[in-house]
């Protein structure tokens, strides 16, 4: 245990009681705790970066049946991607010093099994991107406009939910490709981030717009060829009615409360997909996860060149995480919210 | 005009009125009219096979506005598909004796442009088959399971409306590849038919089942991989229950009676497509013109080597076209209905 600061408490962030509505304080609880035991195989670790996301929140109801098992249990620690550093190992792959990623407990330090993360490579960008432009959202951004998309040059492509951390970068990717980009947001502030900061063609702020379908219709002379799909419901069908022939329509798995017992209704998409002869397309980062490698080095090279603009919004201290999160409902923060609840050991690496 | 017997009286049939519902004798008119003048770069057409289609009663309505321009007018010739032999040309790519087919008048004699036809390679099979399993019908079949459909051995494939001219085709060619097949139709001799003579694993009688999602289910237990879609609606809903992950749906250009200003509402299918990673995909056989040829082939080979079965309902007699369309309607044929109204001239040849 030498690499350990003893002096450390170590605490955890349990869910103390179910919201209703939007979390308070109240929802949550910082417990002392001892310091943990490494188990066989294991690795000990200390947590660096949490991310906090909205989506989160659907987990925290009581008696959610969640069919991915991402329910939060009364009195025990809430989870969230966290980027954490080996301070201890007994497993010969990890050595004391490295960067992982997984879905951790909002604890200090903890053991956990290799098997439940992967490595960070710190040489790609700032290793707080690794649950972020370099994890989940940043993954499906990537295959959503290439894999499923199909991006070609000089094609419009419009994003739903452009502004959020798979938006974003999905904007932006298409705008690499050469393509013409429509953002969708719902604030004049991020109207301004997608057009000024992150140099997307157009972005039509929903709340703005009565009719969204003659917005898109407006903003699209050409017809739409890829819609990168975070949002569905109604603003799903405005953008479908300006699909072009051969469109593809990639339907990211970030869709905020889609209720798998009762899917809610809407018109049925069949007549427009035989007439443009258009293809929709559901999937999840993992259906290419032999291609994450590159995708993650094109990304990181994209975002070091200047051509991906990624920003984040950090707080610190482990004690601030539920502030942290519980903002994400009230403001209009721009950018992933994270929090820094530790430092990286650089000596140990 | 030496190859027209001059003994022979033209005639044409004219929609005569609107339909109201199932279409009578009245909608339809016999004319005696004179034998046409071929004029220049055209053919003059002898119609020998005319293809009816339940489909075709959509555009016989008063002021129905038909997307693809197939509305019939009052007081003009019926077209549909039809297999006519060239007996003069004023076009140097078409010979006396050739055998085309196309969207034709129902008229005995016509003069046509080339450019409304395509030749029949008469070696294939036979020359009626032209417009049904080497026409639209088989293309649609063959890409939508190939293509669309990318069907491998030992994957579970659903085909509704099979033992329609297109789903028969498609189960078989399903069948050929080492999928297991089960077709949905709609009478007791349907099923036999699929079962017994076309070799489908198994044939649901959707009039027979009060819980179709629960028969799909059932029929199939490793899950659906692809569904090739005839119908729409709670049909397709049903299905859709049952789909695999990365299972494909080919939504083929036959679903009758989509009303396009207003499409008809139903569960929306985004979040199921994310779960299993599934793709929807319309399309049109003229997506694939390219590989056309190469797919009759295909498909002639398998009839050929009774791989494929095909039938035909075949009434001889230009002026029984109307009852033969009007049976359509009433009747439990099994096979594409065919009238045959006029002989090849062999020697033409």
């Amino acid at each position: 245990m030498k690499t350990i600061n003893s002096k450390e408490q170590n605490q955890e962030i349990i869910l103390a009681n179910h919201p209703s509505g939007v979390p308070t304080t109240d929802t949550f609880k910082i417990n002392d705790i001892d310091m943990p035991a490494i188990k066989e195989g294991e690795v000990l670790l200390k947590s660096i970066y949490v991310s906090v996301d909205p989506g989160m929140r659907g987990f925290m109801n009581k008696g959610d049946d969640d069919a991915a098992g991402n329910k939060f249990e009364l009195n025990k620690p809430i989870t969230s991607r966290t980027v954490a550093q080996v301070i201890d190992s007994n497993n010969d792959d990890f050595m004391i010093g490295d960067i992982v990623h997984g879905r951790f407990a909002w604890q200090k330090y903890q053991s956990v099994s290799v098997d439940d993360m992967e490595k960070v490579d710190p040489t790609l960008a700032p290793i707080s991107t690794a649950v972020s432009m370099l994890g989940v959202p940043g993954l499906a951004a990537y295959f959503g406009i290439l894999n499923i998309g199909q991006a070609k040059k000089g094609e419009t492509v419009v994003v739903s939910g452009a502004a959020g951390s798979v938006g974003s970068i999905a904007a932006q990717i298409a705008r690499i490709k050469g393509c013409r980009v429509i953002g969708i947001a719902g604030s004049a502030q991020k109207i301004a981030y997608l057009e000024n900061d992150l140099g997307i063609d157009k972005a039509i702020n929903y709340k703005q717009v009565n009719d969204m379908e003659a917005a898109i219709k407006a903003a699209c002379p050409n017809g739409v060829d890829i819609f990168f799909d975070n949002v569905g419901g109604e603003m799903f069908d405005a953008v479908f009615a300006n699909i072009n022939r051969h469109a593809r329509i990639a339907i990211c798995g970030q869709i905020a409360d889609y209720n798998e017992a009762n899917p809610p209704q809407g018109p049925r998409p069949m007549h427009a997909l035989i007439k443009q002869s258009a293809r929709m397309e559901g999937f999840v980062v993992y259906d290419f996860k032999d291609e994450f490698d590159d995708a993650k080095q094109q990304i990181a090279e994209w975002y070091n060149n200047g051509d991906i603009v990624y920003k984040e919004n950090l707080i610190e201290g482990f004690e601030n995480i539920p502030d942290a999160f519980i903002g994400l409902f009230s403001g209009e923060n721009i950018g992933k919210q994270m929090i820094k609840v530790g430092e990286v050991a650089e000596n140990q690496k």
